[in-house]
C-alpha cells in the first residue's frame, strides 16, 4: 500500500523539546531519501463552537487522510476540564494497541545487556475507562471496564505481531486470580487467540511475578500482551532497563491508521536549548516506516543512530555525553 | 505492653514447605531464648454450619486472642468457590496495611546493591473490592473502591512507620492522572497526612515513573505509599531487586492484630525435601519481634542470619548453594 510514490505523514511536534526532536528526525529522513512527505499540525485544544475545547479539526483530518502520523511529547494542558492529550489521541482515532519494543542497546550500558522485549498494551478501556463516581462523601469507585472486543483485537494483534516480527513466544500478563471476571475475559481472549497460532509459544503469568522475574532476568521474556494500566507499568519498567524513555519508541496502532510517539515528557528545562535527545521519536519513526514497508530505510537509519550511540563520540546530556541535539542528529546523517 | 513474661503467638505453618519453614523459625527462636510461646493452628477450610468453606473458628479465635501470628505460605483450595486463602485472613482480620521492607543483603549479590525501601501497601480495598460484574454478554466491570477512612489510616501507618523507623521520607504512588476520583481521594488523604508529619518528607510519583525510576536507581526511594494493586506489583519488584520472595519479609498490620508471614508460595517440588530456605518466613518473624518491642532478639537473630548468608557457607539451593533448610538453620542456632 505505501510502495509506490512519496506518502504523506502527519507530524505532531508537540510541545517543549517537541519541535527540535520532530526537526531532527524531519532532517535525519531528508538525508536518507525517505520517500515521505510530513504535513505539520497543531493538536493544541481550540475551544469548539460547543464551547468545549478539543483537537483542531485540521490535526483530525490530517490524521484520518494519511492515516499514519509521529508525534513529539504534548504537555496536558493545565485546569480541571483538561484530561490528558495523549489520551484524547488514543481515543480519537481508536488506537487500540499500544506497542513497545524494549531492546538493550549495544552502545549504552545499562545494568542489564539481554533485554529484548516488547509490551504490547490494550489502549482503549481497562482502568483507563475514565468511569468514576463518589457513592457517598468519602467512597469512590473507579470502574475498569474490559470488553471481549477490545480484547480479541489486542491479543489479535499481539500475536500477530510475534508472527510478523519473527518472534517466539506470548506472554498474557494478568491479576485473574484478583480480577476474576474482568482480567479473567481479558485472560480467555488470549488464551483462544494463541490457538489460532500453534507456531507461537504462549504462556500466562500474574502480573507481579512478572514484575519480580522481568529485573532479575528479562531474558525471559519476549512478546507481552497485557490490559491499559499493566502495559502502562510494565513498558516504563522495561524502558527503565535499557536507559529510559529517551530510547524507546513507541507506536499505537489504530483501526484507520497509526500513530507513532516518544513517550517521554516535554522537558521544559531544557526546551529550546539543543540539548534534548532525539533517539525515542527517531526510533519511533522507524517503527512507523516499518509499517509502511520502508523497511531498507528504517534498517539504514536504525543502523545509523545506533552506531552512533555505540561509538559515544555524540551523546546527548542525558547519555551521559555533551554533544548537542544538533551534533548528534548530523553525525546519524553523516553515516547515512 | 509485650514486656513482660512469655506472649502466645499463632503459628500458621502453612502447606508445602511451610511446615518446614516454620519449624526452622521455631527452632532458632529456642535458641535465640524468645520470650514467646507458639500456638499452632490450622487453616485448612472446614465446611461450616451453613455449608460455606471457611477457616476454622481455632484459628481465628487464636489471632483474635493472642492478636499476632506468624504465617507460612498458603495454598488456595482449587475449585470456583474459593477465593484465596491469603485474602481471606486479610479479611478477616482487618489487616489493613502490608508492609515490605525490601534491603539488599550483603552476603548475597544481586544487580543491585543500595535497595533500602518499605512499600505500604492499602491492604482492603482498591482493585481488590471482588466486586465485579457483566453488564452485557462481552462487557465486564470490576470495582476498585477507594475510600477515605481506608486511606487515611494506610497514609496515617505510613508516616508513623517511617517516623518510628528513622526513615526520611514518604512517596505515594498514584495514577490520579488517570484515575482522579479514586486515586485522587487516595493521593489527597496521604498528602493531608504528610502535612502532620513535618520532619519527614513527602513527595507525589506516579506508577509507571516509579516502576522506571525503581530499576535504575532505587537509592531514590526510602517508604513508599499506596493504593492495593500497586503495592502488589511494586512489592514484588523490589523483591525482585533484592534476590527474590525467598527474603523478603512481610507484616500485615490490622485494627486488632498484626499478621506477618513469607509471601512466596509453597514450593511443592522441594517440599518435605529439608530444601526449602526459611529466610523470608525468618525475616517475617524478626519483624513480628520488633512489632512486640523484643528488638534486642530480633536483632541478634537478624544478625545471626545475615552473618551466615554473607558467609556463604550454609546456602540453599536458591541462593546458590547446596546446604540444606536444617543445616542453613543449625548455622544460624550456632552463631546465636
Ligand atoms: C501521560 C499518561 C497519561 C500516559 C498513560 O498513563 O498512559 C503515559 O504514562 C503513557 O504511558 O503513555
Ligand atoms: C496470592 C495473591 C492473591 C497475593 C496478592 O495478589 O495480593 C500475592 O501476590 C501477594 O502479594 O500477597
Amino acid at each position: 500500500a505505501y510502495s509506490s510514490g512519496s506518502k504523506k505523514v502527519t507530524l505532531i511536534p508537540g510541545d517543549g523539546i517537541g519541535p527540535e526532536i520532530s526537526a531532527a528526525v524531519q532532517k535525519i529522513f531528508a538525508a536518507a531519501n525517505v520517500p515521505i512527505e510530513w504535513e505539520a499540525v497543531d493538536v493544541t485544544p481550540v475551544r469548539g463552537p460547543d464551547g468545549k475545547f478539543g483537537i483542531p479539526q485540521a490535526a483530525i483530518d490530517s490524521v484520518n487522510t494519511n492515516k499514519i502520523g509521529l508525534k513529539g511529547p504534548l504537555m496536558t494542558p493545565v485546569g480541571k476540564g483538561h484530561r490528558s492529550l495523549n489520551l484524547a489521541l488514543r481515543k480519537e482515532f481508536n488506537l487500540y494497541a499500544n506497542v513497545r519494543p524494549c531492546r538493550s542497546l549495544e552502545g549504552y550500558k545499562t545494568l542489564y545487556d539481554d533485554v529484548d522485549v516488547v509490551t504490547i498494551r490494550e489502549n482503549t478501556e481497562g482502568e483507563y475507562s475514565g468511569i468514576e463516581h463518589e457513592i457517598v462523601d468519602g467512597v469512590v469507585q473507579s470502574i475498569k471496564l474490559i470488553t471481549e472486543e477490545a480484547s480479541k483485537r489486542v491479543a489479535e494483534y499481539a500475536f500477530q505481531y510475534a508472527k510478523n516480527n519473527n518472534r517466539k513466544k506470548v506472554t498474557v500478563v494478568h491479576k485473574a486470580n484478583i480480577m476474576r471476571m474482568s482480567d479473567g475475559l481479558f485472560l480467555r481472549c488470549v488464551r483462544d487467540m494463541a490457538q489460532k497460532f500453534p507456531d507461537i509459544q504462549f504462556e500466562e503469568r500474574y502480573l507481579d511475578t512478572v514484575c519480580l522475574n522481568m529485573v532479575q532476568n528479562p531474558g525471559k521474556y519476549d512478546v507481552l500482551v497485557m490490559p491499559n494500566l499493566y502495559g502502562d507499568i510494565l513498558s516504563d519498567m522495561c524502558a527503565g532497563l535499557v536507559g529510559g524513555l529517551g530510547l524507546t519508541p513507541s507506536g499505537n496502532m489504530g483501526l484507520n491508521g497509526a500513530l507513532f510517539e516518544s513517550v517521554h515528557g516535554t522537558a521544559p528545562d531544557i526546551a529550546g536549548k539543543d540539548l534534548a535527545n532525539p533517539t525515542a521519536l527517531l526510533l519511533s519513526a522507524v517503527m512507523m516506516l516499518r509499517h509502511m514497508e520502508l523497511n531498507s530505510h528504517a534498517d539504514k537509519i536504525e543502523r545509523a543512530a545506533f552506531e552512533t550511540i555505540k561509538e559515544g563520540k555524540y551523546l546527548t546530556g542525558d547519555l551521559g555525553g555533551r554533544a548537542k541535539c544538533s551534533e548528534f542528529t548530523n553525525e546519524i546523517c553523516i553515516k547515512l
